[in-house]
């Protein structure tokens, strides 16, 4: 028998404790032993479920202390008291279980040396797209292959937004507001809209499928909030449609990371992810593409995902196999350093949005042509249904230094309302 | 260091083999020691691969007795040699990889009993959907979820030909000739168009996820011969497209296994897989809906799956830990015993073709009410574009043994110029 204790009831520890519960017959089954829950920590002990044959307490110390535990699942969340969680349970020799994207983005490499060091396993799958196993692929079921692009939808919140914007023609306040309404954004959505959640996971895929020890401010990152619907119409005349990409690709020149609203065409099977789904899709230098679906979040996606890395590290246990190679360094030093966005190569989208005059075209064109970039194509939308002239200059492809130039450039022409809207086109997928 | 021993030399063989070689070093830094290429047995010696470092041979016996070699990849498909080469590699104390659909389809419970009690590895991710790491999936990924429901596009040729009938309104046969002509279908395409192929596939997969001894026979299965591009005209006035969907459901009276051309919902992601690809919707009790997309063959695919396999198997002899549990057999003694189809419930979808003369629907519909089966739609496209009038008659969820009395109580219509063509829809996706 493994015993596990588990720190933290909240949406994810509530769900995994009930599958633990509800599915222990099948999980011994499976395992050829039973995987017990031995103490169970949360911040207060009303309301919480019953846990027959398991210590309670409000002491997580007490928990990573226990003589008889064996494993340890860190589902509290945040970087501080998750940090001293996961440090004392390796020190007193117990294996961890984790979902903490945030702590794992940033310290991850460092948290497994110390696991490798201290001879206990250390596992991470619900820390990303909860209801995706994308760790057990990378480690196990593609390990053979050299990845050479990852592109992730690992957002819901900022997917289902998207995709109300396109399916419904609602602004993005709005969709957010109905959102937050429903659960489905924080009253701060900040992380989300931003990003910044987003960054996070992609900085632990893209250590994984790189082997290189990748943080979040390596990411470049730009939100969702400056997307409207006008945006979906034209991408949608382009056959592409618009989706808060999360990108590592490996270049001559290095690794690029970006977190950006991007367009992708309609005939990829990333563009069939909408609602409040997560996706990655990964290209191998072998295995050619392969593509992974699931929910991002909610207590029992994350709770199987949580319960699977227990019961995989529970095998290990028995078998007397501790951590022996950091999944964050399998790369050669530098073999894939990421490099500035500003190097990224890609055909471009614009939006402008304009005061009516003449001659705007030949001026935008004019900045364009200033950095030696070629227009492919000028759209514009009758004019009726929008107010400020929204219209849209696609580029070939060029690089994000120049781009960027461009967009300088035109900072001093006074016809525009805003800054353009840059966003790569995707084409490679 | 581990050393392989790789017997068959054909595409598998030789991709894995490659990705072996090229990315050798890649795959020491992931294990943390080198997995070396010890022996390679093929049919003959000439135009192959360099092999330095590797005895060359053309006797497999030699590769499974030599006393270095400690995982033997089984590469040579059939049911026949391959056993021998298998029970003789256990036998011997050797690990095993195969890449072997049919025979670990028949036999894989046996053989995993075998590995179990020789206290060596055995491992088959490359058996089904070569490119999809599915085996990982179920084994580590979401082994802590209940599994209910899976569905699987696992025959590249019929996909790819049904989604040309779909895509270019080309009949069954052009676009099989063209297949073959092209090398994506076999000169005898019985295997593949017939269903037997995926049924073999299906039966591995529904094995690992119910955990229960399934073999090819318990599954009913029906090929693609007979739908014509009319099917997706009316398909698509159902928002439904049409697929070899091999199906394993887990209902009240016990699991329902098919292979069976079906209607899926356009808006479904299993809908958006064409051309040669495979996939994997699985649904489980708290995991919900996850999915699983990629190339369903091909030599380096298939080797990624091997290679990945070899990496495992590796590890777990490096940690001294054989194989404990079959994946064939964590259910409880009759959990999941399959049923008869004549069981399954759904609606269908059913296409005649007749020659015209009035009261055929009444005559049709009087069949139907016969076996209490309700009428859903009727359907019939401007009858210009065909000639012998193929219409369809959609009916409520009812059982496929209502079905079968229905359409038998049709043989005696002679208006009919062939049987009715029955489709289940399956509208749980």
């Amino acid at each position: 028998m493994i015993n596990v204790g588990i720190i933290g009831l909240g949406n994810v520890g509530a769900g995994a404790l009930q599958i633990l519960q509800e599915n222990a017959d099948q999980i011994a089954l499976k395992l050829g032993f039973p995987l017990c829950v031995r103490a169970v920590c949360s911040r207060n002990l009303e309301n919480k479920p019953a846990t027959e044959g398991a210590i309670r307490t409000t002491d997580w110390r007490e928990v990573v202390a226990h003589p008889d535990i064996h494993i340890v699942a860190e589902l509290i969340g945040g970087t501080t008291v998750a940090r001293e969680v996961i440090d004392a349970a390796i020190a007193n020799g117990k294996s961890v279980v984790t979902a903490n994207k945030e702590l794992m983005a940033r310290c991850g490499a460092e948290i497994y040396d110390r696991a490798i060091a201290g001879r206990v396993n250390l596992a991470m799958e619900a820390s990303v797209a909860g209801g995706i196993p994308i760790h057990a692929v990378l480690r196990e079921g593609i390990s053979g292959d050299r990845i050479t692009t990852l592109y992730g939808i690992l957002n819901g919140t900022c997917n289902y937004i998207l995709t109300e914007i396109e399916r419904r023609g609602a602004n993005f306040e709005d969709v957010l507001k109905e959102a937050q309404a429903q659960g489905y954004a924080e009253t701060d959505p900040s992380a989300d809209v931003d990003g910044f959640d987003a960054r996070s996971k992609l900085a632990i895929l893209s250590a994984l499928a790189f082997g290189e020890r990748i943080v979040p401010d390596d990411i470049f990152t730009e939100g969702i909030r400056r997307i409207m619907p006008v945006d979906f119409a034209y991408a949608h005349q382009l056959h592409h449609t618009i989706r808060l990409i999360c990108a590592a690709r490996q270049t001559h020149a290095g690794l690029i990371l970006s977190v950006r609203p991007s367009l992708i065409p309609q005939s990829t099977i990333l563009a069939s992810v909408r609602g409040a789904y997560n996706a990655v899709w990964v290209r191998g230098k072998y295995g050619a593409d392969t593509f992974y679906y699931g929910r991002g979040a909610g207590p029992h996606p994350t709770g199987v995902a949580v319960v699977s890395d227990l019961m995989r590290v529970a095998r290990e246990i028995r078998s007397g196999s501790p951590e022996r190679v950091s999944p964050f360094a399998h790369a050669r030093l530098g073999e894939y350093l990421p490099i500035p966005i500003t190097l990224n190569e890609a055909a471009y989208y614009l939006r402008f949005r304009v005061v009516d005059r003449p001659g705007i075209i030949a001026q935008l064109a004019a900045a364009l042509a200033a950095e030696n970039i070629s227009i492919d194509s000028v759209l514009q939308l009758p004019q009726e249904n929008w107010r400020d002239l929204p219209f849209v200059i696609t580029v070939e492809p060029t690089t994000e230094a120049s781009v960027r130039a461009a967009v300088a450039r035109m900072a001093e022409l006074n016809f525009l309302i805003e800054p353009p809207l840059a966003m790569p086109m995707e084409k490679s997928l």
